[in-house]
């Protein structure tokens, strides 16, 4: 049975990742990771008439692939845990309709990976399911279209804007003692912060409030302190929220995050010869990067214990168009090893 | 520990709802179920300056409210279980910024709160999470807005489109043995259906089968038949749907819901004298009603085993405007009561 200690849920079962997969477009294949990934797509439309539909591909694809190397068959499958940016959340409802697996849709903007881990944990835990997968996607050309111009318009972009990753990943989920696969160890739901930010081409500071607090919460309930951690990640902060949230967790908490933070965002893309600004963002950032680099690390016995802690900003254009600000979350696994 | 026969998950702690609330705009006060909902308000905007900020001040309202029948303080809630039907979710995330109180962001249209019953069910299952709180809702004015036409425009409605449900709905649940509440005795995650249905003016026929597939797999997988249930209560199907499932059921699969089956879309209006063609929809209508009308009722032992059967239609104007079909999912609760 599962314990809690503050907001964070200790795992009993503590279900193993036997495998992982990401799909991505040419832009993220050509960036530091890309040999890491499984899929990557030069055509960002995969041959498909609209970016939607694309999207919808690219989280079919790194399901399939996932499943493909953890040698499970989709009927194997007791549930997909998945959302995505997009309105009512169609890269995953289409993506997944094909695949004849019950579904679990969730909503959480970028922290999406986070929270399908979270909730596919859960289920494993009540022993009611043996296999589960989390994923989610997201697609640059659809992202941009719904939040901020016409992609044709070329729009000039503020120095803090990020890059919305065309990338999707999987992780699949098992309820099993023996494998040397990394498991998830803990889990933590975010609770929304909302510090009054109302620049949407400034996701970054919006979300550090919230990485702040999840990760402050976490520290405090298992009584730990960042040296504990091979790495603390978050998803999509970029540069501008990144820094912040080390600034802010320093002077605000007096915990120095400086040699163990890093972040999905500023690992998938090279800012300067990518020209990416402040960094890459959107669900499948930090699912491609945590289904592939990340996940691969553990399997190789270069990291044991990682804190994956993805945010999200809950805005919509229509929230933002009203004058309001953008609450920001953060939802937090532990993942850990015992390879040697 | 829960066990699962085919897709559906026997659980073993059973929470409780030890209370619920429902609030809702005026058209659903003067409806049928006018006098069970706890809240009505006579202005559709709640004094606020737009209808997205009403429907999330409804969802908030609705939980404050279904807490507070609880003698539950917000402190003592674990985490909510939430999503609505607006562009990503804001009705959510704004409603419920204010309550620090962690939560888990749901997407799953109008089956939202049969999935959030499951989700929040299954967090208590696993021992981690004590209390929870279940919510969903919708706006009509956001939703015509967002789906249909501007609302100025008066475009006229055909037969088979049904009216979205000004309305929220919250329970409380809690890990409970004592309580003489109703409990959730078993949960089953929907898959995605879809057999071709492009009207995007007959949700009721799109969702129609997969309603049908999680009833047929539920009573499957619980060796039981339609007379083992007070009521199987679909979510807003409305007259098309509710008339297309049963005919479904008889004809394929030799089942005969005519005695038992109700839908929650039909039971919030008077479709003749409230105008609203083929019956309730959004994902308030189930909420509400079930947040009242029916848990009142296991409440005074009326009822004593209910299987809710939200339904969702998983589309978007995107998806509509590319020529998608429109994939649906049911997600089932079975709520029973021991009183006599």
């Amino acid at each position: 049975m599962a314990t809690r200690k503050g907001k964070t849920i200790f795992l009993e079962k503590k279900p193993r990742i036997i495998a992982n997969a990401a799909a991505v477009g040419k832009k993220e294949g050509e960036g530091p990771l890309g040999k890491e990934f499984d899929l990557v797509f030069s055509d960002d439309k995969l041959g498909l008439p609209s970016w939607e539909k694309a999207e919808s591909e690219l989280l079919k694809r790194a399901v399939e692939k996932a499943l493909l190397n953890a040698a499970t068959e989709k009927n194997e499958v007791d549930a997909i845990f998945s959302g995505d940016l997009l309105d009512q959340c169609i890269g995953s409802s289409f993506g997944l309709r094909s695949l004849k697996i019950p579904v679990c849709g969730l909503y959480g903007a970028c922290s999406t990976m986070a929270l399908s881990l979270c909730t596919a944990s859960l289920a494993i835990e009540t022993g009611g399911f043996d296999c589960c997968v989390a994923a989610t996607c997201s697609h640059f050309c659809s992202a941009e279209k719904q939040f901020r111009y016409p992609l044709e318009y070329g729009g000039q972009r503020t120095p803090t804007a990020q890059w919305t990753v065309t990338g999707a990943g999987a992780a699949v989920l098992k309820n099993s003692k023996k494998s040397a696969s990394p498991y998830i160890d803990k889990i933590h739901l975010g609770t929304i912060c909302d510090l009054g930010i109302t620049d949407a081409n400034n996701m970054g500071a919006a979300m550090a409030p919230a990485a702040k607090k999840t990760i402050t919460d976490f520290l405090c309930d298992t009584g730990t302190s960042p040296s504990d951690y091979d790495m603390i990640l978050t998803g999509d902060l970029g540069k501008v929220g990144s820094d912040l949230l080390k600034e802010l967790m320093l002077r605000e908490e007096g915990i120095d995050l400086s040699s163990v933070h890093n972040d999905c965002g500023l690992l998938i893309f090279d800012r300067e010869a990518q020209d990416v600004h402040a960094g890459g963002s959107g669900c499948g950032c930090s699912a491609s990067v945590l289904c592939s680099y990340i996940l691969n690390r553990f399997r190789n016995g270069f990291f044991k214990k990682v804190l994956f802690v993805a945010t999200g900003a809950l805005m919509s254009p229509v929230s933002s168009l009203q004058g309001e600000s953008i609450p920001g979350i953060a939802h937090a696994v532990l993942i850990k090893s015992d390879n040697n």
